[in-house]
């Protein structure tokens, strides 16, 4: 952009042209002018119609009373039976439908997820779209090398940089998993204290074991200032297998939980079945079994803490049944995510899913549809929280930063389907089509729209444009040397990372933190 | 595949494993159990209310009624006034709303577009989905060399010849232009030829000049072995921009399809507006100006045949507003088509629109991102034609071999979507979810749905597998030596073009052709 100006911004319908266009563009945007951003308002792809969508539900109430769940921990079926549960005698603990709906009535609705900002909390009511990261990859993707390697905690750490300044990406989940700390506690503490020094948005992490919880909690509470300070403001979500599909309860899972639900910790939880290995192989059955799944979960939570801020997180996986290997990047994963998504809907309280996670190696066009058709049908079926949403690569096992920054010009398209199309007497734009194509006596029609008000003031507001996505004429796009998609990632990566990270540590809790905690990253 | 077998295929629901997996697999299936095909039924993402359709098409009448078109050739002045539209002083002609919603009532509602196999033949009633090939582009995408040429006559004959072998490539309408051919009533014949002898699927073709209608007509009746013959099954159609946005007859190409259809051609009524330029900015007055345009066409197509098989084309553009370049790979993109694709569906008549198309000038990750977008919101929204679905690139300026071969795999996903989610007590899957969990005394629940009979049955007609799209795992991927996905569609081009042409015309009638037409492929 170059930087003449007018003294006057241009704004006559008969002005146009190239120097109105920059001096319109000179005008900083204020952030509520910004095209896209978190939290807007899905649902206008609905998967399924209402009648299947109360089929489905009467079919997980039936699940639920008449199958159960297997295998809660002792805590957990004192927890539940005293709720009005029946323990049977074969170990299941069934749920009577007024159980859950009397649960699903005091379950908390209007859930705020904390960032360590306040900049970026996010509002979990009705149907706003979030998007970000999740998965417990356990390598690294190395684009240079087109290898794969194990990712370590400075990777984890790398990709809360780099999401901390990517604004699609709305939250942070723990996407990998740092291989190179052998102690199962330490990893969990140091998971934690990677993504919160790497990112102030906020942070979901796993527990993978209950005597983890307590320390877990305290490296939070450190963090905030305190435990009353974390629990107004909690920046860190569990996210919780607390089921082992098919319908039983991942014992010590739950254990976790209930710590956590009692440490004032919001809870994502989650049922990851594979449909056709530990869900129906239909996609209306997996959808079935994962809402039975949370619905006990929301049972089990609410009567821990009634009101406790916990995510439906109905993550069917979408199965490939002619190896029995795991496929994100499918048309059937769209549709398991985006009918779960309108399960969220029917039951009012915040939800979650898988969606944007590519089967393909590499960040390549199969990476790119893949990773579209998930994050475009969940954001416009109105998810709530779409998980594993960008730079998850090899059906969860790889995570890649180039990729990660791809996914925010990637996201930043599909939130501009989520925002929709307005439609009002300005947008139909009558006036200006009168205008334009007849004009008046003194002033005929330019019989183009380049110049007119709304053109000019609304070019930043209504469009969203990529920022390594490349628009160029293929005779500019030679001139330039070609650019490529990839390289500029990487550029962009280096960029990123060889600056301070903004959410870093003041020094003095840095050095409270690590006086307490075994950090593996370098000070 | 190995090739061991029960003598008897396993469908116990105890058996599971490889083995039964296999056995179900080398059963052939019929075409109809394939899992997605061609004229599926899409709509289930609405991106517009019914309060919105409504405004819109109140916008249109108003539009047509108030300001109407300019620059209709002498013929149509004559054929739209005595049909009852207004000539005004200023020489445009204006639509009252009772003549729109007559030519509506009589327009042709389920449209076949024929294939010259019959198999190929595309019923465009109500929402059903189809996508294909379109476009103009100037320049054929060399992958390996990473450039950009000229496309050639040659290039449109295997883009046709490659389209004939892809599943989810539903029809042809030339993609490319023939710049190794100055004249230009031979670049029409010479397209027709090329593209016919190509593929038996549909034919769109564009015609540049009225002068050269009654030929590309004739070269039609040839292959077809007849004008009679045609008629009955005219597997050409014409793709014509009859409006120059906005609203503005284009004078010659309103010639030309006054002559295609009282030549029995079916025609595409293209209005392809862009976004910021030639039409308004908003996606609503975008969609408002191109209903109105192609409305315009209707009433002009059935005043000369009343019931015609005409597709209603509204296909308008995104535009970077900063650089004033086009757009086609955007989320505003995706909006603008899929929100014309439940404008269609409210006036019950056949609609097409632009999808599919990249921005990007190479097939990488953006190219598979855009591609996607677009596709799959098209598809769910109902669109029934979905053109310039595959293999375009550069924002139209580009066509790609390799792109369209790996778009098959890309539509396939999408068309997934398209197909949605069955929800009845099958796929509900409570008895399965009864039998996996618990079982009866003598059989407990195995835990797993693997080797249920539906999970069996089902795996090829429920579920839809990637061709060059790759679900390894990272280990595998390596050791099989990290295949990639561009050489691998170049080696399916490769084979695909050494193979002789299916569709190749029987010597007798390519001795015919060629004695009329100057045919510039080697015979």
């Amino acid at each position: 952009m170059n930087d003449e100006t007018h003294s006057r911004p241009a704004r006559s319908n008969r002005s146009g042209g190239r120097a109105a266009r920059h001096a319109a563009r000179a005008a900083k945007l204020s952030d509520d002018m910004r095209p896209v951003r978190a939290g807007m308002t899905g649902g206008r792809y609905k998967p399924l119609s209402d009648t299947d969508v109360l089929k489905i539900h009467e079919a997980a109430l039936t699940a639920l009373e008449t199958i159960g769940l297997a295998d809660a921990p002792p805590t957990g079926v004192e927890i539940l039976t005293n709720a009005g549960a029946i323990l049977g005698d074969d170990g299941r603990i069934r749920f009577p439908r007024a159980l859950v709906e009397d649960m699903l009535a005091i379950a908390c609705k209007d859930l705020t997820l904390h960032g360590r900002d306040p900049v970026h909390d996010l509002d979990l009511s009705g149907q706003r779209v979030h998007y970000g990261t999740a998965g417990a990859a356990v390598n690294m993707v190395d684009v240079q090398g087109n290898e794969y390697r194990d990712s370590t905690l400075q990777d984890l750490h790398d990709a809360a940089r780099i999401a901390d300044k990517l604004d699609n990406i709305h939250f942070l989940q723990r996407p990998m998993v740092a291989r190179d700390i052998a102690d199962n506690l330490e990893m969990d503490l140091n998971t934690i204290y990677a993504c919160c020094s790497g990112t102030t948005k906020h942070v979901g992490t796993s527990i993978s074991d209950p005597s983890h919880a307590a320390e877990c909690l305290e490296i939070a509470y450190t963090i905030a200032g305190g435990e009353d300070k974390y629990r107004e403001r909690p920046f860190v979500s569990m996210s919780n297998c607390f089921v082992v599909p098919p319908m039983k309860f991942a014992t010590e899972s739950c254990e976790a939980m209930e710590i956590c639900v009692r440490g004032g910790m919001p809870v994502l939880l989650l049922s990851a079945g594979m449909s056709g290995a530990t869900a129906p192989s239909t996609i209306a059955g997996a959808i079935v079994q994962a809402c039975a799944e949370c619905l006990a979960g929301i049972v089990y939570v609410n009567a821990i803490a009634p009101g406790h801020p916990a995510i439906f997180g109905t993550w069917p996986f979408d199965l490939d049944l002619r190896t029995g290997a795991m496929t994100v990047g499918s048309g059937e994963q769209a549709l398991l995510t985006s009918g779960c998504a309108q399960m969220h809907a029917f039951y009012g309280i915040p939800g979650g899913a898988t969606g944007g996670a590519a089967d393909s190696k590499m960040p390549d066009m199969q990476a790119g549809w893949e990773q579209m058709c998930t994050n475009v049908l969940a954001g416009t079926s109105g998810c709530n929280m779409i998980y594993e949403a960008a730079g998850m690569h090899a059906s969860l096992l790889g995570f890649c930063h180039e990729s990660l920054i791809l996914s925010d010009d990637l996201i930043g398209q599909a939130l501009r389907c989520v925002r929709g199309i307005e439609v009002d007497d300005e947008t139909l734009a009558l006036d200006q089509m009168r205008e334009v194509c007849i004009g008046t006596a003194d002033a005929p029609g330019v019989g183009h729209y380049l110049g007119t008000d709304r053109t000019l003031s609304h070019m930043e507001r209504d469009r969203i444009y990529p920022t390594l996505g490349n628009r160029m004429s293929p005779k500019e796009w030679a001139e330039k040397d070609k650019p490529d998609l990839i390289e500029n990632a990487i550029a962009r990566k280096e960029q990123i990372l060889a600056t301070r990270a903004a959410a870093r540590f003041e020094p003095e809790l840095d050095a409270e933190i690590r006086a307490r905690f075994n950090i593996h990253l370098p000070a």
